[in-house]
């Protein structure tokens, strides 16, 4: 890949918008002033790094992202210290994991160092709109989308990458809720050898119709089984998912169809490091429901960027409810929640080496 | 769903673009003088049809298209007649099948038969950029994308449906020619629960990276098995499938994973016609490869609006290659595409009243 234009060339709004006043902003709203953008053309590379002020963007109409799809996103946080620092979250593995979902989708691969370095940038130009009040941060979207005008199905001889900034309120602002969690056994979020462990735009809608008959029924989001036998779990909407049972704690294995979350990820390293025994494997939902009729599911919770973690407090599969902790947090998932939220606002020493300062 | 604004808005293009000579253009480069456009807002439902000049859109970098792949899309084509019309084929199978796929997306449903008239308005005004040399025709895009800025997963509130017009050449100039086609056991396109039968963005770029290992090794496209057992024939990449073994033609049945081909549907309505065996079900590849041990395969044929008929010459699965008619067009393949490429291009008597006229 040659780098023609690698200088970032920084355009300062003239017109900077009002900063939303504290906690009660719906989540992916409102947008900072200013993005990052890039350029991608074969034969040119990634060229002409950028940050301008937020506004439309103009496309063709044959636009290869509008037909086929061809485009993967990240997402990630910045957070704001009690003692004035702003830092970021293991933002490294985002960009990693985007390089991934691109190899997937047949897009060319980014600069990871050079990607970590311009989102830097952007952060620190917007300082100011990292929230404040305890439990917000500001969202970091970053995104490729391919843009050459033409019909013929393959992959485009252009890209565009941006990175949105969004301030976002508290997930959780009465405290850690515990949800209800419909199991899915008619729709297939993904399957093995298609595009479920890259993080790209249609393994979302696809889940729509689930989710919106799962919350018809009172639930907060759907647990996706597997597509082949619909018997092994795989994850939630936008988490993956952990139980706790007779004291160890199990999530499923990275098989190829399920998001390999930076969360999750955390949080097997974290419970290794207070020697909790973790396993990553196969998991059936029989086995869940029979763990449960034998009094040994302890804890379950989601692991996600936006939550960190979401305890599940009512799983409902064909018909039966379990009901996990009489639908109170559990002792170990309020004790990740606290460890990683205290390492990303800076109350909980980083031994992991998991923040990046932005300055 | 409101009707507010259902008055159709004509804008005419000051600046007409030439139009392509001959046969030669590559498909879905060149575009006409116009498109339609329509939008839809919660509440108010579809309205503001329109037909402007062909040029850009801007969008909000936050649109949900760009994040979470809620589109869906539609293919036909127009054909000019040697005694001077203008003729869609089968038109209203399109819009049906839209707002199919628009349902599997949660994305509100367009009216079909007003579409179909604004559609042929549009048609109407572009009519000299329907192609006249034989074997081109206009290549037709209509989709939907989803427009509202916001980062939360879910359905959008506001979508932009928009009608593009293609001239495209011959896609056999030099007559039919079998392809070679490679059995992929490695990929997955879809699934039963997930999107398969729905044309949707997604769908399409998650086959690029086995499209392009089975090219390198000198196949024209893939032919997907199903997506549990990897056993079970689905179809090619834009293609539905027929084998005539044995004197009977059979064909995927429609199960969910698979698109609903117009092109199919009038293959199994001529093959009815004409009292030759055919039925839809599910076939594995175990059974063609035996069927062609025993030297009964006859033909393999795929179907779509691109080619029509695209006889297949060779199949390649693990390693084995299965060699179709000595690589030659089979007799029941030309007479299909020479009746539908007949009926369209108003050589052949109508009898099914496939084609509306554009006046
Ligand atoms: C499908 C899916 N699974 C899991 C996750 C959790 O990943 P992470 O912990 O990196 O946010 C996400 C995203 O954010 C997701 O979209
Ligand atoms: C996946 C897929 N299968 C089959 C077909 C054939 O359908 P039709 O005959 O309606 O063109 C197409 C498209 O055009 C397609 O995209």
């Amino acid at each position: 890949m040659e780098t023609p234009t690698n200088e970032l060339e920084v355009v300062k709004s003239s017109d900077l918008k009002p900063k939303p006043v504290g906690d009660q902003v719906p989540f992916g709203t409102v947008f900072t002033d200013h993005i990052f953008t890039m350029d991608y053309e074969t034969g040119k590379g990634w060229h002409s790094p950028k940050i301008v002020p937020y506004g439309p963007i103009s496309l063709d109409p044959a636009a290869m992202i509008f037909h086929y799809g061809q485009t993967v996103f990240e997402g990630l946080k910045a957070y704001h210290t009690e003692d004035g620092r702003v830092l970021l979250f293991r933002p490294e593995e985002n960009f990693k994991r985007l390089n991934l979902s691109s190899d997937r989708l047949s897009i060319p691969p980014i600069d990871e160092e050079q990607m970590l370095e311009y989102l830097t940038k952007l952060v620190e130009l917007e300082k100011d709109w990292v929230p404040q009040t305890p439990g917000t941060s500001l969202y970091i979207r970053p995104f490729i989308i391919s843009t050459e005008p033409n019909l013929a199905v393959g992959p485009s001889q252009t890209y565009k990458l941006m990175i949105l900034l969004s301030p976002v309120g508290s997930y959780f602002p009465g405290g850690l809720q515990p949800v209800i969690i419909h199991v899915e056994d008619q729709f297939t979020r993904a399957v093995k050898g298609g595009t479920g462990m890259a993080k790209t735009a249609g393994n979302y809608s696809a889940g729509y119709q689930a989710q919106a008959n799962a919350k018809k029924a009172g639930n907060a989001d759907v647990l996706w089984l597997d597509g082949v036998e619909k018997k092994y779990i795989e994850e939630v909407g936008s988490m993956n998912i952990f139980f706790k049972i007779n004291g160890e704690v199990v999530t499923p294995a990275l098989n190829g169809s399920i998001l390999k979350g930076i969360t999750r990820m955390s949080v097997i390293e974290l419970l290794k490091s207070w020697d909790v025994p973790v396993s990553e494997r196969k998991i059936s939902i029989d086995e869940i429901y029979q763990a449960y009729e034998d009094g040994l599911v302890e804890e379950i919770f989601g692991t996600g960027t936006a939550a960190v973690i979401s305890p599940v407090g009512e799983l409902n599969w064909k018909g039966q409810k379990m009901i996990v902790n009489n639908h109170e947090i559990g002792e170990l998932s309020q004790k990740i929640y606290d460890t990683i939220t205290g390492v990303q606002y800076g109350r909980v020493e980083d031994s992991f080496g998991w923040t990046v300062e932005v300055n």
